[in-house]
């Protein structure tokens, strides 16, 4: 595959991701008053790139998992997290952000209170999800309970929460590198990694192939957060569609601690070790390749 | 057991529960850094009836459940879900309260930003904590997803959220008694009964049994929120710890719409019902049926 077969690829996974989550939400929806559920749909649906999913469903059929369908019902719940964080990282006591993807967040649409409701809504939206979507993948019943058990450890005080948590403490602070790589492998690493061990997971794979997409994942997650930080500093707000900017924020950046050169070679080291991960087990995973480099050479 | 016998037992459980507590704070602590980790240990072990894990524990034995320590791991999660609800119904852009318990609510300590992070770290916590207790009782690895299943029910749209919304909305208008059992059997009620299908499920009871426990945990529930607003309406602030009360808050009580009198009539009828469904199966539940009518005759 090449870089126009991955657009292709990306477009295609897009939908099918978006077919889940609209389900999903749907769900979510029935059991709640209009107000809410407009909000978790506006935070849900909104756009992004769904790389989490779309690594989660790419490792589960690279792995040999054949329920394609029930995959993306099992990716949904990654995306589910991730625009928790999102809702939270926006709101006024955060980052009180007016734009996400060039639209307005959800609370400047719905307000506070709603907003937080509507988050705090998903996390248990999405266990619940991993685990009924799960055991009908080869992992089977048993197996769900430990694909679930990374989305909860990822998505709690280990992983994202206590990474949101350093980066508000680093504000207006400068980072020494190493705590710099610590916010960002709980922070978006996380969740990244739990990406591709859920599939895994799902798939019912060995351990030692789980550990090594693991690996990739801890080293893709911060190739992807550098280049966010380089992509920062050489675009302008408007095509990133994000306001306010991380520099506006104050906060460290790799481009503010390395340099724009440096920051560059870093997030290709990165990527070198996530391919060398790859290539230590015996699956075949030529989309997972592609998608490592596509993550540093991405243009949003 | 008689009434004093009662206060003993609850004193006790109330240990136990404090115990695992503190123990899965103290993991939850082990990652997360000291601020965060102080907010979340405020928000739970700040005293408390510690009602629902009571009610989970009990449920467990009475059911015939043998391994008592993993029950209170169990219980636990349950508070946990709990103290992440009072934590977001304390905040500013809900009810702005300064006192819970007679002591100064978590961002009134810890301020707003620390405390949403702490409160929604503590909805994946409680889900890897029941999941990994309810796997060594008697349900096994494949009930413990039953019993989580429950839980993330209960905490999520269908339930507390959905019930802390009603609530919201019905600030400063009159719900009518459909709309403000509605609210409560959301709000509180979902999880009080998921406390006892919970403490069922892990047991390895029969569906039979188990939803009678539901429809006894329906009966309490709505029982304590009305025996909460009597109490509201008949003792001073000051005993109850709370500021500032429903009343001020101008919400819809059951006293407000029923009268003093009718509101503890409706709250003994329930009762009735709640002891109806514990005869009705064929286990022996003595303790059960004396907290039941504890929950409409406790003073505070």
């Amino acid at each position: 595959m090449d870089y126009i077969g991955l657009k292709e690829y990306l477009r295609a996974e897009r939908l099918c991701v978006d077919k889940a989550l609209d389900q999903a939400v749907t769900l979510i929806e029935s059991e709640l008053e209009p107000d809410i559920a407009s909000a978790i749909r506006h935070g849900v649906m909104s756009g992004g790139k769904r790389l989490r999913p779309i690594l989660c469903s790419t490792a589960y059929r690279e792995c040999g998992g054949q329920a394609e369908n029930n995959a993306y019902d099992l990716a949904a719940s990654l995306e589910m997290i991730h625009a928790y964080s999102l809702m939270h990282d926006d709101l006024p006591c955060m980052d009180d952000a007016e734009l996400r993807r060039g639209q307005p967040t959800t609370h400047s649409v719905f307000g506070e209170d709603v907003t937080m409701r509507a988050a705090a809504a998903l996390i248990p939206a999405a266990a619940r999800q991993a685990l009924s979507s799960a055991r009908n993948l080869e992992c089977g019943a048993l197996g769900a309970t430990e694909v679930v058990q990374e989305l909860l450890e990822a998505a709690g005080a280990g992983g994202m929460v206590g990474g949101q948590w350093l980066d508000l403490l680093g504000e207006g602070q400068t980072l020494n590198p190493k705590e710099l790589d610590e916010l960002h492998r709980k922070k978006t690493g996380a969740l990244l990694t739990a990406s591709l061990v859920m599939g895994a997971l799902s798939a019912a794979v060995d351990k030692e192939t789980v550990s090594a997409l693991a690996s990739y994942g801890r080293s893709v997650g911060l190739a992807f957060q550098i280049t966010d930080d380089v992509l920062d500093a050489t675009q302008s707000a408007d095509l990133l569609g994000k306001n306010p900017s991380d520099v506006d924020l104050d906060k460290s950046t790799y481009v503010g601690l390395h340099g724009l050169d440096q920051a560059k070679e870093h997030a290709r080291e990165r990527i070198v070790e996530a391919l060398s991960a790859l290539e230590s087990i015996p699956i075949d995973a030529p989309i997972l390749s592609i998608l490592a480099r596509y993550v540093v050479e991405r243009e949003r």
